[in-house]
């Protein structure tokens, strides 16, 4: 069908095209099928959308992403057909069918979702045989290099170039600044990039967000990484293995656990910051992600296995989930926790459990002394010195210890005492979690929840917890969640 | 997050909002997340969309679906908070876990995607999981009855209601006008609705409404089939299990042949109708979409036992679905067919065919010599006459031969000889197809293909094919996939 052109100057995001309910029903389209646009002996594939509004019928809306491509000005006429199924939806057709992919196939798939190619359904498709048929070893390495592959790739001189990646699950554990920094104080180069929470209630990037700029240009990372040694920045618009994002971005949807998919990206990500060097640390035990050390240790056994085919130094530590590991959740009372731990005056916990990640990464790297170092990295203030220079780094100007003193906590406050004495036998960190969800973070960052107590003994009417919150409504909501499923349990 | 309303007063088919990117950053929501709104104590829920050029920061552009519940203003405020998981989303995944799921449960996921709450990729991960760990026979018979629950149903009064359903496959094969025609001349009642082509040259809606219109409101089916005991209207737009629309919307980005779903939304369409007496039409053999008579009655059986559950009169036949049945294919050239069959001059496979089917749901409705009658009501003119009178009404005037007039075929035209004598040993339902679908069907309804010859024998330089196209291009790029994939094979 010939339709006239109306170019919409903006980035849609992805190759997107714009066609009145009727036109639509006319090619018998429906949103998000795929179609193909020929003009100027150039095709090229776009989604869907409706909106009767914005274009009349036989006119087509295109985004700049096409027109990047096809140039054509507003009035041409350019041809335009249902598009078959691409070779990717082939491919993901025959996965779900049971077959497995090879390296090649896999590229394609992965190249595909990066530009945009594939629709969402399309990637809940692969997601979902990924999950169901299960992917080989041969599979997972294929996967890991073709996300590798499709994104930036980053290189770095320093012999002792290392990373870290704990897989979550545990509420507050905001280990990573605090490794990072011991670990860049004794010599290591440790080009950190994190996420924003997607179920927590903050993630590390989050959380560093509350005093220092997170979303940093490619360019922009390697100089601080070359003159600091380290950085902590917000992975979302480097472009390291972008398909990652992507595909976290359906699965997520219904928080599908797909461990091919976590190995992979967990890898793809860490070779592409041009680490040699990788700690992963699986948090285990009930209440967190992994039940038992039994299934703990049958995941890092695939860890270890991937790295060897890379040809990179791994050391994978087995930590307790049981309960949250610091005392704040949410993003400012976990900076406060950082900054407690840094001074010495922190949350044991926390601090123990940072030297340790820090001492195991630097041994791996085969220095010497590498517990001691750690330790005295960090408690001689060497390490927190280190901190303020990335900070600095990242904010372009010395305004760390301004950044600290504004950090605020939320207006409303509610100390809630146990209400009875005992001993407290469990946390739940998902509990913690939605606790905090329910309070406002991550978008407000003041929000969160205080734990005045780990599983120790508490007595009747000493304080349990602090909720923070700037809304009224949500303070009410967080005590009724409280109360119905009351993720403190004392005996 | 408080944003301020802009209503866009158009229904967007789904409840949408739209976002600026800088907005949805700030909320970490992508395209196709879920976002509950709060206004005057409504809550909605509905999926994001960014168009930074639409609504500036801070605005939230509002869907007409989303006002109608809400009833806010331009310029209010509402709070908008990222959804967590919904119901459906949380079965969905118990499904992918491989549970089975209970009547009540996959009512709530079906009337989730009927009311537009859940996004594409969720309904692609509810296939892909139906597809992958399977449906057991009570699920089956549970998701029919939620997909007919959840839309209209129909009641007659005739006492032969029946309905006759092909899963198809096979090129041509346009029984039903006929079937249906000769059908309700013989006394029963038959609320026939097709769908369009999804991969095949055309569907039987396409070819009906080449002479008659197909979209019909659902009161005047009612009195059409009241009046004249059948009607041939297309489907889509009448709200028999809705759900089965958007289920296959997904499902065919990938032509995913999915058993249950295939087998309820068969299921629940007919019993939507009213029917009690079902005939099922399972083409087979090498070539078609099933492969051997074993699987046919596979197949065949689950819809014996599904009929009996819901007291149905049901009978299923398996058919040679090994070639085309009859010469023509695309909406013009098969209505074509079905007209000369009516006069008996037609294609002697599609006339044979469409008598047994006729007779065969006859005799299910306990009518006598159901043989001799379906083939009288054909050849004496009495079925022709049911057909016009049906085309007459759904005009709304009586124009039928004003329309067969009409029928105008593709304005390029091309021969194609055999290019050996011999015997022609395959002829591709697929290649047929795609070779359509190059010519412009079933959008160009003037063309397509015509096959001179079936499976018999041929001599060198006599026609086999005749192609039928409005563009030079297209005509070209038919000849290149008949050199490449040669859909015919002569020995």
């Amino acid at each position: 069908m010939k339709l006239k052109v109306k170019n919409f100057n903006w980035y849609a995001g992805h190759p997107v095209v714009i066609l009145t309910d009727k036109t639509a029903k006319e090619m018998n389209v429906f949103v998000d099928d795929r179609i193909a646009i020929t003009a100027s002996n150039k095709k090229i594939y776009a989604v869907v959308d409706i909106f009767s509004k914005l274009v009349k019928n036989k006119e087509i809306g295109i985004s700049h992403e096409l027109n990047r491509v096809l140039k054509v000005k507003t009035g041409d006429k350019v041809e335009v057909t249902v598009s078959e199924t691409s070779d990717a939806s082939f491919l993901i057709k025959k996965k779900i069918k049971g077959e497995s992919l090879s390296q090649k196939e896999l590229e394609i798939i992965i190249s595909e979702i990066v530009h945009n190619n594939l629709t969402n359904s399309e990637i809940a498709f692969f997601t979902a045989a990924e999950k169901l048929n299960g992917m080989n070893f041969e599979e997972i390495i294929s996967l890991t290099k073709a996300m590798v592959k499709t994104g930036a790739r980053l290189k770095f001189k320093g012999k002792y170039t290392a990373n870290k990646h704990c897989i979550g699950g545990v509420a507050g554990n905001r280990t990573t600044p605090i490794t990072v920094a011991i670990c860049a104080s004794v010599g290591l180069t440790l080009p950190k990039t994190s996420s924003r929470a997607i179920t927590s209630a903050s993630g590390t990037a989050d959380v560093i967000e509350t005093i220092s700029n997170v979303e940093l240009p490619l360019k922009k990372i390697i100089k601080i990484v070359n003159n600091k040694k380290a950085c902590l920045a917000w992975g979302g618009s480097l472009g390291l293995a972008p398909s990652d994002d992507k595909i976290i971005q359906v699965e997520r949807l219904l928080n599908l656990d797909i461990e091919s998919q976590l190995l992979a990206s967990v890898m793809s990500k860490k070779i592409a910051t041009g680490a040699k060097h990788i700690l992963i640390d699986i948090p285990y035990g009930h209440g967190s992600k992994i039940e038992d050390l039994k299934n703990a240790k049958s995941l890092g056994r695939k860890f270890y296995k991937i790295a060897k085919r890379f040809n990179l130094k791994m050391k994978v530590v087995y930590t307790d989930g049981t309960q949250p590991i610091g005392d704040g959740f949410g993003p400012v009372l976990e900076m406060i926790d950082i900054i407690k731990v840094f001074k010495s005056e922190g949350p044991e916990d926390l601090k123990e459990k940072s030297i340790y990640l820090a001492a195991e990464l630097i041994k791996l790297c085969r220095i010497k002394n590498a517990k001691t170092k750690a330790r005295d990295a960090l408690e001689s203030g060497k390490a927190y010195e280190k901190f303020k220079e990335i900070v600095n780094a990242q904010n372009g100007k010395n305004n760390f210890d301004k950044k600290i003193k504004e950090l605020k906590l939320a207006k409303f406050k509610k100390i809630i005492p146990a209400k009875k004495s005992g001993r407290i036998t469990k946390i739940s960190n998902k509990g913690a979690n939605s606790l905090c969800r329910i309070l406002g973070t991550p978008e407000t960052i003041s929000a969160g929840v205080y734990l005045h107590k780990h599983l120790e003994k508490i007595k009747k009417g000493e304080p349990l917890l602090t909720l923070y919150t700037e809304s009224k409504v949500k303070m009410k909501d967080a005590l009724k969640f409280l109360e119905e499923f009351k993720p403190i349990k004392i005996r």
